[in-house]
This record gives C-alpha cells, sequence and structure tokens, in this order.
C-alpha cells in the first residue's frame, strides 16, 4: 500500500488521504463480496421487513451501500455514468440533505421493490461501474475521489454490521424463532470463567483521537480528529466487560424493579416497556436463554452481557458500587494495545468461515492471562461519555459532513467493537455512538472507578 | 349438484345445507388453485408486506385461508390427521376467540417467516389431507363437515379479493409505481357515456334476505337471515353508479373543502388525513389519474368511481340533493335481477384469463340499454344502512358463530360485488360490510331519493 | 301557552311552531337561572378542567349556552346589539362551521380566561340583551326567532345534563374523591327489590316519531321527525332495566373476560382498556362502592345499572339470553305512557330542592306495581339500533342544521332520560345518541327478546 | 450569618453546612411570602392548568414547595407533626421515588381539588409547625435538618422561577392573551444598542465548581461539587448574548428552512413542530412580536433572544461560524465575575416591586461598557455541554440524592440566571439544565469561538 497526499488546502487535514487504485479495488472487491455473503444465509421475506424505525430491511442496506458509491463517487467524478434507476437517489438515500429528500426511513420495510435480485443487479451494475472508474480515472480525479472511495468502504463494513444486527432484532419477533445461521454449526464450548481485576492508571494529560499526519496513520472518520490533549485524573478499569452471569444477580436481585440506580428517562423507560432484562433474554421455566441468529440458547455465563442500552449499563455501575468509564480513559487504557489476533470479531477470511460466511456473531469469553482482554471484540463498551465533537473538530466537506456531526445530541460513546464488527473496521480511536435506549446493537460495558 | 339435508336440530336451518363430495371437492380443487394463480404475478417480496392493521401481507392469506380447512374440517373431523406445524395455529388465526390466541394482527408484516414457499408446502399440505378426507369421511362425518367446507370456499374467495385490494394498497406506496399485473396487457377501452335515469319503486311489505329452506336455494352466510318482511316506502333509484366524471365535479366544485355535506366524524377524517379526493386519485400537472394494478392510469370518466369512504359517498350525495339507498331498498330493486353474464366480475374461467389470472381488475362500464344497470360488479354499493342483525338473526354454531356478527357495529352494509369479486360469489341477498372511513376496497355508491 | 304558525315555506314544518313571548321569556328565566343553581356547589377550580375531549369544562358549558342565544337570536334578529367580546364566538361555538371556525374541542381546558366570573357576567350580559328583544321584538321578527329560542332552552337543558356527568367524570379523577353534592344530604333508602316481567306486545305498524303538526304537539328536535310507519314485529320487553345486582352478577361470572358475547371492536376495548367493570365502579377490600357526586358510595342493588356503554350493554344481554330493543319497539312500547310525576328525573322545582339544586343525581328503583316501570329516568336505555335519520328526514334551516344530522353515523340510540334530566325534558318520542364505546352518561339498558 | 459544621462523617461534606436558625427562620419567612406575592396577579382559574407534561399548574408549584418543608423536615425532624392531609404525601410528591409513589406528572392539571384556598391553607399550616420547629429544635436535631432547610428554601426559589415560565407557557394558549402582570405598568424603554466584542482567554488548567470547604462558601448544590482541575484550550467569548435583533437575521435568511446547520434530532422537530422563530414570537403583518406576561409586545431588538432551545442555539452558532462555549469555559469567563447589582434578575425588595410583586419578568440589554456584560440575569445561556458529573460527584444523601443525579442523561447545561431568577439564587458555579428541545424557560445563548 502505498500513500501520496493531495494538496488542496480547502479539504480537512482527514480528506488529503490518497491510497493507490489498486489496494481501494482489492478492498472495494473483497468488501462488497462480504456484504453479499452475510446476506446468502437469509431468505428473500427476511430482507424486506422492518420492525422500527432504527431497523433497516436488509436488501435496503444492500441498496444504500451501492448509492454510496453511486452518489459520491460514479455522479460527481464519471462524467459518463448513467444511473441504472434514477428514483434510486431517493428511495437508498438515508439522511443526507445536501444530496436531497429521502423516502421516509421508518416506511423502508413498507417497500416491496426494487426486490431483493434488482438490488442484487444494481450493486452489480453499481460495482461495474467502479470497476470503470478504478481503470480510468485520471491522477486528479483519483486525488479527489480516493478518500470518499475509502470512507465508502469504511461505510459498507458499518452496514455489515447493522445488517447482523438489525436482522436478529427483524427475526426475534417471529415466534417460529428462525435461526438462519444455525444450519451446520456446532455450538462452540461455553466461555472459561476468569476473575475480575482492576486495573490502576495514574492518568495526566494524554492524548487523544486520531492525527491523520502520524506516520503509518490508518484511516479514520473525522469525528476521531484531531488529537488533542485531555485531562485524565487516577482511575482502575476493570479488565473484562460485565459477564451474563455477573448482569443476571442484578436481575435475580431487584435490579430493574428499584429505581434507586436508575436515571430517571431510563426509570421511565423501563416502566414504559416493561423491561426486566437485556434485550432477547427469555426465561423459560426458571432458565435463562437469550434469542441468536443460531436460534434460542442458552446463556453463556461467563461471555459479556449483551444487547443492554446505557441506562441498564449505567445502573448495574451504579449498583455495582462503580461507574462506566468515560472514553478518554477508556482510549488512555487502550493505548498500548493493539487489536489482538484472538480478539472476537467478525472474520470473513478464516478457514471456518469459507463454507459459510459468518457464524452468528455472538460475545464470547476470549481470555487472556493478564491485564485488559476483550478491550476489542465481543462487544461495544458503552462509556459514560455524551458524544460530542473533540475541540477543533471539524465534519468532512461536501454531503459528508453529514455523516458524524449533525447526531453529536444525546447519544453516548461506545468503544471496542463487537462480534458483528468486520475484524478490520476497528481501531482504538473508533467511536461509535447509540442513544442511550439503544439496545439492539451488541452493547456491553466495563467498569470504572476512581482511584482515589 | 345433488343435495341433502342433516336433522341435527341443534344446528340453524342455513347449516342443514350438504352439498355432495364430488361438487364439493371439485369446486375445492378449483378455487384453490385460483387463489394461487391471483398470486403468481406477484413477487415474494410483495407478499411480506403490511401497511397498516386491515391490510394483510398476501403470505398471510395464503396461510389462512388454509388454516381455516384445517382448523375447521381436519382437526375436528380427521383423527388422523398432524398438522403440519402446530404453530400456525396461533400464526394463521384471524380473530376466532373460540380456537385460541391470535398473533397480532398489526404486527403480521414482521414475520418473514413461514415464507412464501413454506406456505405453498402448507397449502399442498392441507389440500392432500382435505382430499383424503373427501375420499374416506363417512356419511355421518359428512354430514356434519359439508356445510363447514362450503363456508371454506366462500371464505377462501373473500380472501382473494382481500389480496387484490390489499396488494394493491401495498404497491400504492411504492414511488416505483409497481404494476405486477400490467405485463402483456392492452389497455382497455374507455367506458361508453350513459345518461343516469331514476327508477321508481312504489314498496310496500318486501321480502329481504335469504331462505335456506326455500327451492333451490344456494349458499349464503348467516347474516343473510332469515328472510323477512321490511316495509319499504316508495323510492326511486340511480340506473347506474356515479362515475369518475360525476365525483370529478364534486371534487373541482370544493367537495372536500366545505363540511357542509358531510357528516361529523366524516370532516374531521378529511381534515386530519388530509383527504382531497378518492384513494388512489392523484392530479399531475392538472391531470387526474388513478393507481392501478396496471400501473398508473387516466381515470376513466364513464366508469364508476371507487376506492370511496362511505363518508365520500355520503358526502357526495348530500351535495348532488340525494342520499345513498338502504340495503333494503337496493335488494328490492334487485329483487328480479340475475348477475349478468357481462357483469364486470373477477372471472378466472375466461379464455382471456387463460394466460394470466387475472387483468387487474378495476371498474368499467357496463352499459346496459334499459333498466338498472351495473347492480352486479364493477364497484360495491354503499348503502346507508348500518350493518345490523335481521330481526330472528342466528350466527352459525360453533367458531363460526363469530364468522360475521360480532362485527355488525360501526360498520356499514355495501351490496353487489366488485370487479375484484369471484363471479360465483356474488348474489342479491349477500351483505359486505366496512367501517365508514374504509377506502382500500373497490367501493363505489349509486344515489337514491325519496318518491314524494 | 299559545301557539301561532309562521306560513313560511323555505322552513321546515317544525319551524313554524311559535310560542308566545311571554311563555318563552319566563322559561328563559327559569331555565337559565337553573344552569346557574346547578353549579352552585362547585368549587371555581372544578368548572375549569377537561379530562378528556368529550368533557368540557363546566365553564365552558355556562359560555356555550350563552353563546347560542348571542348566535342565533340577538347577532341576526337585534339590530342593535353589540357583543361583549367579540373573541367569544371563536371561543364559545361547538361545532357550528357555518358560524365560524372553533376554538380546538380537545384543548377547552386549557383556557383560564375568560374566568368564571367573567362568564357568569356574559351571562348577565345575554339575559339583559334578551330580556330587550323579548320586549322590543316585532310580530314578524319574532315569528323567525321563536322557534330558535325554544331550541336554545331545550339545548340549554341539554347542557344542564352535561354539566353534571361531566364534573362527575372530572372530579373521579381526583384520589381526594370529591363529593360537590353531598353537604348536607342524606343518603336515600336504598332501592326496593321488584322482580323483572316480561311483557309482551304484538307489533304491527305502528307509527313512529313525532308529527309538528298534531293537536298539542309539544316541542321536538328534527331527528324525532318525521311520523312515520314502522314494521314492529312481535317482542317482549322486560319490565325494568337491569339492576346493580343483576349486573354484578355478570362481572363475577367473568363477564368481562370472555369474548363470547361482546362485539369485536368492544371486545378490544375492554382489552386495551382493562375495563373490568362499569365506570366508576371500585372494588375495595372485596365490596365493590362506585363514585358519586356525593362521594364513594355503596352500590344499590336494585337501582338500575348506570355508566355502561353499548358495547357493555349489548355483552350484557347477549349474556343473559336476550337482547337490546330497538328504538321502535321502545317507542312502541312507550306509546300510552306519559312521563309519571315520581319518575326520577332533574327536578328543580320540589321543595326538597329549595335548599339546594340538585341531590347528585343517580339512579334510585322507583318501583312500580304493573306494567313497565322507569320507562322515563332514572337511566338511558341504550337501544340496538344505531341512530340514522328518519325516512323523510329534514335538517333543521340555517346553522341549526348542524345540530342533529351530522352526528347520524357511527352512534345508537338511547331513549328514555336519566336522572339527570330535565323534568320537562324528555318525552316519549325523545332521541339521545352516543358512541357505543360512550360510559360517562348516565346510561343503562333494559332487555327485549324476540316473541316466536 | 454563622455557620458551624457537623461531624457525622457518614454524610457529603456539603450537608455538614449548618446555617443558625435566625438566619434560616428570616429566610424561610421572607422566600415564602416571595412565592404567594408571584401568585397574586393570577385568577384562580389560571393555577389549575396544565399544558403538558414539563408545565405545572401553579397551585401545585404552591402545594409542592409545602411538601417539600413537609416530608424532609417536619415529618423525620419534629415528632409530634401531624399531616394536614395524607394524601398530600402522595399528590405533592414530583419525583421522590424514595418518598413513595407520586401522581402521574402528567395528570397534574386534572386535579381541582385541593383548590387554591385549600393550598393556601396548607402553606400556612406548614408555616405553623416549621415555626414550631426552629423554635423547639434541639441542637442536634437543628444540625441534621439545617442543610435541608437550606436546599429546601433554593428549591423554592427555583419553583418561584418555574411559576413564571409556567404560567406563561399556560397563558399563551389562550386566544385572548392574558396579561396579568400588566395592570399599572408602564413599558420600560427599548433597550441600548452595544455592539459584540470578543474576550480572548487563555486557558490553562482551571479549577471549577463549587468547593463548601472554602472559606465563606455559600450554598451550592450536589452537582456543582466537587470543586476540580478541567484542562481548558484558548478561546474566545462574546461578551454578549446573542439578541433578538441578530435571531431575527437568522430568521429571515431561512434558519428554520436549511438543514445545514441543524443536529439530526433538532432539524426532525424544527419539521414535526413547524417552529419558525422562537417560542412566543409571532409574526402578525410582517411585524415580529412577542407574548409575554405583560400580554403581546413588540420584540425588544437589542434585547438578548429567549425561549430559544439547545437546537435552536446549536444552529445560530453554527450559521454565525462559531459555537456555544462550554460550560467549563463559561464559569472560568466569568471567575472574576460578581453577579452585578444591575443584573437584571428576579428582584422581590426594590421600591418598583413594591405595589406589585413583579413586573413580568424579560429580558432587557444591561449594557455594560466593558468586560463581558449579562453574564448574571437576563437569559439562561446554553453551553455546548452536556449535564454530567463532575469527576468525584457525590449525590446528597437520602431522598435529596434523587435532586439533581439522576437527570444526568440528555441534557444541558445552562449558566447564569434569566430576568425570571430569584437574585439570591444565582451564582457562578450555578447548573441548570434542561433537555435540548426545551424552550419554555428565559433561554438564550452567548456565542464562542476556539481561539487558534
Amino acid at each position: 500500500m502505498t500513500r501520496t497526499t493531495v494538496t488542496d488546502t480547502s479539504t480537512s487535514p482527514l480528506e488529503t488521504r490518497i491510497l493507490d487504485r489498486e489496494t481501494l479495488r482489492t478492498a472495494f472487491v473483497r468488501i462488497r463480496a462480504n456484504t453479499i455473503a452475510l446476506t446468502n444465509p437469509l431468505e428473500i421475506e427476511d430482507q424486506v421487513i422492518q420492525t422500527c424505525e432504527e431497523v433497516s430491511p436488509t436488501k435496503w442496506h444492500l441498496g444504500h451501500t451501492s448509492w454510496f458509491f453511486e452518489t459520491l463517487i460514479l455522479k460527481p467524478f464519471l462524467p459518463d455514468y448513467e444511473p441504472l434507476d434514477e428514483r434510486y437517489e431517493y428511495i437508498f438515500n438515508s439522511y443526507y440533505n445536501a444530496v436531497g429528500p429521502q423516502f421516509s426511513r421508518p416506511h423502508r420495510g413498507l417497500l416491496s421493490r426494487p426486490t431483493v435480485a434488482e438490488i442484487h443487479d444494481y450493486r452489480a451494475y453499481v460495482e461495474r461501474w467502479m470497476e470503470t472508474f478504478f481503470r480510468t480515472a485520471d491522477a486528479k480525479t483519483w486525488a479527489h475521489a480516493a478518500y470518499a472511495i475509502e470512507v465508502g468502504l469504511h461505510h459498507e463494513q458499518q452496514h455489515q454490521e447493522l445488517i447482523l444486527t438489525d436482522i436478529k432484532e427483524v427475526l426475534s419477533h417471529n415466534p417460529l424463532t428462525p435461526a438462519p445461521y444455525a444450519p451446520g454449526r456446532q455450538v462452540p464450548h461455553p466461555s472459561r470463567r476468569q476473575a475480575v481485576q482492576w486495573h490502576a492508571f495514574e492518568g495526566g494529560l494524554s492524548l487523544i483521537g486520531h492525527d491523520p499526519a502520524a506516520s503509518g496513520a490508518t484511516f479514520a472518520f473525522d469525528n476521531e480528529c484531531p488529537r488533542h490533549e485531555k485531562l485524565i485524573t487516577p482511575f482502575e478499569l476493570a479488565s473484562k466487560p460485565v459477564t451474563n452471569r455477573e448482569f443476571l444477580t442484578f436481575v435475580r436481585e431487584g435490579g430493574y424493579q428499584d429505581p434507586a440506580h436508575w436515571f430517571s428517562d431510563g426509570w421511565a423507560l423501563v416502566q414504559q416497556q416493561g423491561w426486566t432484562a437485556p434485550l432477547y433474554w427469555q426465561c423459560i421455566d426458571g432458565e435463562w436463554r437469550h434469542y441468536t441468529l443460531c436460534g434460542l440458547m442458552a446463556l453463556d455465563p461467563h461471555a459479556p452481557v449483551s444487547h443492554v442500552s446505557f441506562y441498564e449499563a449505567s445502573a448495574y455501575a451504579s449498583w455495582a458500587g462503580a461507574r462506566l468509564p468515560t472514553e478518554f480513559e477508556w482510549e488512555h487504557a487502550a493505548a498500548t494495545q493493539e487489536v489482538p489476533s484472538q480478539a472476537n470479531l467478525l472474520d470473513f477470511s478464516s478457514a471456518a468461515q469459507a463454507a459459510a460466511p459468518v457464524d452468528a456473531p455472538r460475545p464470547r469469553a476470549v481470555p487472556s492471562d493478564q491485564g485488559l482482554s476483550q478491550m476489542f471484540g465481543d462487544v461495544w463498551e458503552w462509556t459514560m461519555s455524551p458524544y460530542a465533537p473533540y475541540r477543533g473538530y471539524q465534519t468532512f466537506s461536501g454531503p459528508l459532513s453529514e455523516y458524524n456531526g449533525k447526531f453529536m445530541c444525546n447519544q453516548y460513546v461506545l468503544r471496542g467493537g463487537a462480534c458483528t464488527t468486520p475484524r478490520d473496521h476497528i481501531r482504538r480511536t473508533y467511536r461509535n455512538f447509540f442513544p442511550p435506549d439503544a439496545r439492539w446493537q451488541l452493547s456491553g460495558f466495563r467498569l470504572a472507578r476512581d482511584d482515589v
């Protein structure tokens, strides 16, 4: 991989990153194929359904990720390009007001057309034109487009994760408990128990965030920039995320019946929605199970708890006499950690995945004998940090300015990636974000406490 | 067709009707095949979607009409019967509390499973067992089951109509304006203009409703019984339904902007929903078109207006200085009319339908040079009669008691059938019923006035 | 009372009724004073509150009944009239589109101004000008206005009843169980038990409704006209309304838990609203009590059940193997009955009421040793008749055309008046109407059955 | 004022603050009288109404502030205390789960009882018993209760502000535009224009928050503690809040029609609620006015804009090429400022207020020739800081632990007080907080920008 820098001063430093064609073309082919591989075990019917505003139909994800390349690369940079269907610009626009109006988000599930086959055709169509673009773009055009292509690939990986979490939510409503990813799989061994340990950090002025000008800098989104100093005070961080077994104690000791540890909004939600356990947990004849893409399964006691909201994570932390870490503490603690090869992330390349693209990702304890374990993979970890711009934050330019910045209100930051996150998509500075009531992601948490 | 009578005195007179096996078996095979033929032009994706509580997914209709025979014939009358999947009893139960709990009606569109293919298998499975039943049932069992089978066939025909009206509603939400029934079709000639005439009826004591004991009595639902006397006062009835052209005048002269002619509830709805024309009408560049299953088409000026609610029909009638007929006046006027062969009804047997099962049914003027025209077919005709039991009404027995009686509140009666109604399903005494705000059926109306 | 007839042929026959000035002036003074007397036991705070769309604040009723005379008499017929506040036309218009726009009905409870005192001033202001009108109108003007004045008085009486039923609904939400009408009252003796008897009627062609041209014709609303023939088939009518004791048996035997006897819409409502008994009933430590304007009281077992919806009345009737009467059967049965002096109606003139205007009206058994009892007073009786126009119905003219006709959809007719109905307001042909889910009126029912 | 310290180590440092009896008794009498003085211009009817969940009826505020002393002082610390009405504990509990269940917050406006007079009696009753407590509490009891009493006084002052902002919201719905605080008032001179200036701050490690152990420490809430270091980077702060004139330019240049500067949630709200200007602004015949407690008034162009949400403040800031300050920047900038005597705060003591308690508070420019002006008073200033606990935050103990901590989610911090804030209630470290969509407070904002 070689890398050059565009010198257009009007764009943000991030956008001057230019990977070479072959690197991006190869990644494009691989990642696009992964997306389809993910959906192969699904029935056509599965791919149509939307159960709530936040959850999109699989086929919409397939269309939208093609729309992204069509709208941000082909239309502006390839003069000969002719859209397959002009109306797709409207149908597959998620939330880019700068591009134009959008088909109503809560009604994506009302559209049977374009069909799954038609959307596969649309994907192939866009891919053929992208191939033309990779082959024919002149150097100056390439310099302007390369960064947006790289964003498009990371964008597609984000939707790979959403395809899995969304279809899980959709299928969970079905009394037939579909298990599309189950056939031919062995149930993994239960996780190994591992005692929690507290790791102390001294703090001080710590550099947080991504520096695109650093040597060997990887890709990053605008919301990870600029790299800047934060004052970190001494704290301790748990060696591993809270487990199902630990969370079950909270459930059994009345955690969902006692307002004492809940935020006011969270408690109102518990009452109104009748929450009594994490999403997908069911107590059947006194035994707790949870719905997965491989069907209804027994809880793995030592695996990290998942599908909890920020409210539930915060309530548990308060009940346990601790708190959630800030996102800065989390990143500070992760500063010396690489994403380990054994991390439980979404992996398309292993031999095990050759036959089928994905083994219904779910948290498993991936023990480590020392230090912090499971910082990457397994579950996204809620932090106590509201999602806000870093000091000096600049959005991407053009339509991409709507990618991250406009959501910096009433959401909370999660860190570290989950078993549903593509392996090459996560990094230390990565900031995921969801509203505090969101539960359909693979979201868990790790405890922290002040070191006083 | 031969007919005997069961002598069990505990059942209603209607239920003593027993058609012979071969008659019913032949009808069963034919009607079941028609249902599938109707859905053949649809994509799998189309068959999954539910856009509102009233509208069910196509695949649910396919399952429910099989559930009917499984639940009311196979389970009670065939001792060896083993269900394909016990959970279908819950999933495909529409509203029969006597059978058991039902999967939530407004959430039928959240179920991707069973798939369309699985539901086709379910249909075939039920049909094979029904074949066994037709072959093996002893005489006494037959006597008890025959009437329910006949109800099941008429029930299936009702769902044939709903399959068409529901999928039209579903597809109408799609900005791609799907036209599944269009391929290879010719646009029919516009209808012929025909002046309206008023036909006077003297009234008097008139016999209304169905008498199962009459010689040559056909099938009827419980709500058409008993045959009883009604006092009809002199009235006049329009020779044909109100047309698109006539209704367009109402639209253009501000009918939807003036509360004077509307029921209070209807006017509130007009305001709240922003109604300005019948459902599916769109004014594009000053020209009115309407969405059909063959795509967006110009209004046929002399065809009956359709997809209007009781509120719109009543407002038009008041604006026109007339009123809707009562259902008794309608039936009295229809007393000497047979369902004519040229009536615009849903016809599976004609040569024109051989290639494709249905030509996107829509109203067309089927002129008649004298007398009342279009009493049958084209559009259901709203009457001013609230749907109420006839004096002496008895519901069917058993679970079928929930078929009609429990809906006799806050609905209005429609008469005559529509272009979406199977030809052999309609009759003079047939009572269809919908709430006054319903617009997704092929509902139109004909004017009446007092003869004073 | 003398009566002349105006000969303007453009108005309906009803509107040619002209009472003389002194008769109407005396009634005006008396009825207006009664309205205020009704509200005297209430606190100012009570008169402000609206708990749901159907229930209006007391002070709005006081304003609206004055608006009626201002809008329909003073503005059109008294050239010198100057409104006290032009904005009241908007604020106190209930639903007369012909008069102009209306302040949003569900938001009447958001208005603290005009205050109760200001509305009392408005009433006095309108009354002074009406006095001028009574004194100065010339004969021709009087001939045009007299009927509307009489309507205004009956309208005011309707609102007297609503003031009581609305404030009861409002105060029932208060955990302090206010009892504004209790002070200084004795609890009445419990009602006497009386066995139910069935009275048979032969039926035939029966004259139903009001004939304004009949000798000695009283006032009637347009919806009671014209008098016309109905065919009545033989039926039996219960001698008295269903009692609390009888209805309690239905409650205890699971009537609210079994869908078998309910209309589909009604059963959905039972589930959704969690109904388990009539409105205002509470089971405290195993004993049933009900909230009244005199506070929480024990159920009077032999008094008519009240505050039940059409759905509950119909379900009980089905459970009891009977049905509700039609409104025609009811009127036919009542044909020879006068409103008896001992009927439990709202009475402002008795000595007992001298000290306080009203003894918290509630049903009490008013036994009669023979024949039909309690046809008038105690509770309004739900009939099975949808509220629909009589054959040949003509609405009042002008703004009053909106008085009754536009509500003839999705409502049911009640007959006979209640303990909250002013004594001189009820008559045999009187048609009250409410939607089938309404429970906050003093609504009960009496059983009927076919005589076969 | 003397001050001692209680040595119970289990309570937080804040709670060891003990003012002497006479100081608190005098403050109690004064502040309680001020509350009633505020409500004197209101009609009884005004005090009953609730227009939305967030807005409570005036009379509820009067009751709740008495409930506070009854529940937190009289019941736990005065053994002889007998409540006036046990049911008030339930009715007037706002959100203290530790005390017990609460009457439904959105339904406070459904309660006519207790009446205003009864609540005045309740206030007097609680005050008499508090007088007893001031007189008779022994030293140890006093040491435990003094801090809660002081909280109760600041709590009552918070409700004084809410009484004004809530009644403004309530009366704004009334088409009669009530002006309860107008009588006998002169319209103030329009504000003086003053050019905005940018003040640069170097930043560095700055001490933020309240230290209860500091010499001369005033009262503070738990959420202002502990005092701790924050890293402040160089920034500039506007010399004054954004004015009506400036905001009007944003309105006129399409600020409410262009999504570019809005948070995604905020833009959705603009669309859904149809926002086109700050709350209470009305454009009548091309001229902008705003509703105030003195009636509808012309906009004062140089006064700070008020009644804008966090969304509107953020959108304006982005449109103006700036941002909101963090709460830490705000406090850092305010570090050397005292609350100035000419600040536009709620003042009960001035001669002008002698005749009437309050002159319908509204923002006015209170110019200052140099430095930062209007940091205190006029309008609360939105910051970009999500409301979160300070590092090391401890809630009050007991029921008061619910006072602040449980709201630290999905809200934003406002600083500086408004013209509706009692003068002796505000301080530099004071943190007010509201959800980002809240507009019914006197909320404005001041711009900041990075100093790069």
